[in-house]
């Protein structure tokens, strides 16, 4: 497998409005847009860096893997995404080596194929991988 | 201020001949090198990946904040790393606007001057700032 780039970097925060008055206001990242994702029960702030981008993600739900998170270790990174061109074949590697997956099917989204690989893998690392599908 | 892309993303680390198993041999990151940085006490292994790096590093002592980060949390993400065009001037501005900082003055390596904000200040992430003072 070949990783690309590192996508983004996701904080996890109580209330992203607060959370743009640091990382927009005082420390100067562009926010691009603000997202509903249903499908993650959260709230994303894109904030272009370099190739990369900073997601500001807040929960919209109290039952997600994510609102755990912030409820027992508090705002902070909470995973890092990255950026591969063939996400079926990198997931299908990694399964063929034994590293423990959330998903082994991506979850497709507009424009993005995305899985996660278990921390417990990676060194206490949350992994996103992603498939730019279209240009977006 | 302007930040210019992400340096790299730290991750915590006991062991980076065990962690590199996973990051280089699995995951396909090419390692660039490993090199000790005693101001820090720790040792560091650099995986460079699209403009950025994923860095693993690794205490070399027990009574550092990052051997503390290490035994309190475990491995996992330690911090991210912004590339700035002038930390002094960066340091200034957040320092005006309130911002609390770990170091009010950059610490000067080889090739680059680096400061932490704290992270009570940037959502519970523990933010670097890197300027390059030259080619390296």
């Amino acid at each position: 497998m070949k990783p690309i780039k590192i996508n983004h970097v996701a904080i996890v925060v109580q209330d992203i409005d607060a959370a743009l008055n640091f990382w927009e206001q005082t420390f100067g990242l562009k926010l691009d847009h603000v997202e509903d994702v249903p499908s993650q029960k959260s709230k994303v702030a894109f904030l272009p860096l370099g190739e990369s981008e900073i997601e500001l993600v807040q929960p919209t739900t109290s039952d997600s893997g994510l609102a755990n998170f912030l409820e027992k270790r508090g705002e902070g990174m909470h995973h890092i995404c990255i950026e591969v061109s063939d996400i079926d074949a990198t997931l299908a590697e990694l399964k063929s080596k034994g590293v423990r997956l959330i998903n082994e099917v991506p979850e497709e989204l507009p424009g993005r194929k995305m899985a996660f690989i278990h921390p417990k893998a990676a060194n206490g690392v949350l992994v996103e991988l992603y498939q730019l599908t279209e240009n977006n």
